[in-house]
């Protein structure tokens, strides 16, 4: 692997400095931002966030602040999903897509106050389009980058940790729950959350210069309990079928391609952005669809989307891969035609290293 | 420095074969693409560029395409820079910015043909822009990213390398020219442009399949020339001012802070996108500019913003620096507030590693 090269560009984050001394090894960029993927080696980093609890510089999910007294109605427009049930004490995951139906970014939003909310994206300028869009409607709206990173506490010890921090309270909130809660004088919002399936919760701080201050109460607080710096883990989020944009899903994409139907509400195909391109998947039916893919073999490094073949037929191809210590198998994620999409069906995957034996299974492994 | 980790999120090129090949050492992440930095050392690859030709991978620069009878008369809208001289035979360094007058790219424009446009863009999803436009203001257009990647020829010898690979005439090619040149029967738009300032070309390939192709072709045909494979250049790219998106402006900053108050037409600012903000500001005159920094010493490696101080006062900041060995000096590119933008404005450059005494410059060094 070559060296990520230093820019400002490459934006560094108010944890780098901890990131840096706990010894990072591998970097991605994520938002235009440094993206920590590796620490000690994916499987050791995976062994420990199944088993501890990690803190993680997820910095790079960047919010899109939107403020204003057209803010809500101007959201609505922008996702497939009905939001009457968004709330102060609950963050939506929301698809949202061009005019074609195709995801411009799976991002989270946050009701910050009723006129203020965040959309906290994936990797791809969502930025832009959301200022065009309040532009050239006439939206009575701002749209910035606020001055906010995310910080996560994932793994089985989340929520001790998190309430050593932040207060017993803080176990109560539910998935997708929300709430401010009190750090040194600050209140920030803190939800249970994050990309992994180990459970726990993202911070997110407000001010780059209190980023140093979280980070190291959280590893004070935990400094019995095993605390390390993580990251999202390959293997681990494969197995648990967390989709990542860029990788497994692109604006080639529709969100009931990604398997993300249940986000796309039929009441608001009438007048959300895609929307008709939406209702007419929904009616025909996708063409392809988001599979676990269990790979009988090992797999080289992943850079490249590997083709699916069922015969000599490309039938689909995988995006994520890795081995899976727990399980014992390969696992991937897999886009695949509707023809073969089936539990069961018995592929051949194409990696540059040779072919090797997949099949679609009908779920993630947890 | 950390290594970079695959993902086909962080896509490759059709060139990345090659690149490897060669002992690319250093990488960054532009448009969600593999972007070599470094392939000897930025000081041996400085050397190299600067007496003899370079062929470098810049697929990076990715296409905004933007084709239908409206095309034209749209993207004349997304930018305050006059159109009227663009032409099959010329490109156009065009800034495009949103309703405040913020830059949000600032890419080459291209025409294809006379309804069909490439925009050349740095580092932002400026597609999520383009299409957002297109799509709320009812334009007959079609906006996608081709299957299109640039590949450069720059140096010296960048003539001599491009005339034997597609014959005498692409040395008549003016700066900023551009034109269609035969290679394997294939016909791809060579223009006399690229980011430096030693000269060259840079070809747009059409057809993934085809780039380790016209690769090897230039390094075989190079033989006997020292042809290596290159990047731009920190160095040499900061000795000619060529300012870097992300890392010089950002969207906080107006072409006129930027300097490119000559692509800013006003007879275009009544129709354009932030046409009204830009009239203000050339009335009233920029708060700050771009200015050729030179530091009086050692400049660590710079991945963040470096505060410009007059005594206690920050009056500025350097976005990219380094250490030219052919000027024997620090060099930077800064942006400096009017008070003291001067040339010969003596200031102190607040760098991690110490401070540092700096001078605000007429020029850059080439």
């Amino acid at each position: 692997m070559a060296s990520i090269f230093p820019s400002r560009r490459v934006r560094r984050t108010p944890f780098s400095d901890g990131v840096t001394a706990a010894g990072v090894r591998g970097y991605t960029v994520y938002n235009h931002m440094l993206l920590p993927t590796m620490f000690h080696s994916i499987e050791a980093d995976y062994r420990h966030l199944k088993s501890a609890v990690q803190v993680w510089d997820v910095s790079c999910e960047r919010q899109v602040e939107v403020k204003g007294p057209d803010a809500r109605r101007m959201i609505q427009l922008l996702t497939p999903r009905d939001l009457s049930k968004l709330s102060p004490g609950r963050c939506m995951y929301i698809p949202v897509v061009d005019q074609m139906g195709g995801m411009l970014n799976d991002p989270v939003l946050v009701e910050v106050t009723p006129d203020t909310y965040w959309i906290s994206i994936a990797d791809s300028d969502f930025l832009q389009w959301v200022l065009c869009f309040a532009g050239t409607g006439g939206f009575d709206v701002e749209v910035r980058e606020p001055d906010v990173s995310p910080l996560a506490i994932q793994g089985p010890g989340a929520d001790d940790l998190a309430a050593r921090v932040f207060g017993e309270a803080v176990r109560d909130l539910r998935f997708f729950g929300c709430k401010r809660f009190e750090f040194q004088g600050q209140s920030w919002i803190v939800a249970r959350s994050g990309y992994s399936k180990q459970g726990g919760f993202e911070i997110y701080v407000e001010g780059s210069e209190n980023g140093m201050a979280i980070w190291d109460a959280l590893f004070a607080a935990g400094q019995d309990m095993d605390v390390r710096a993580g990251c999202p883990n390959l293997i681990e989020r494969i197995e648990g079928g967390l989709l990542s944009y860029g990788n497994d899903m692109t604006r080639e994409n529709s969100p009931l391609e990604c398997g993300l139907g249940k986000y796309v509400s039929e009441n608001q195909l009438e007048t959300c952005v895609g929307g008709r391109a939406l209702r007419e998947e929904l009616d025909a039916g996708p063409k392809q669809m988001i599979r676990a893919i269990a790979i009988h073999g090992v797999t080289p490094p992943h850079d490249r989307a590997w083709p699916l073949l069922a015969g000599d037929r490309q039938v689909g191809q995988v995006t994520s891969a890795a081995w899976s210590p727990d399980f014992d198998t390969g696992v991937g994620i897999g886009m695949v035609a509707r023809s073969h999409w089936d539990a069961g069906t018995k592929l051949v995957l194409e990696t540059p290293e040779g072919t090797v034996d997949a099949t679609v299974r009908a779920e993630f492994w947890i």
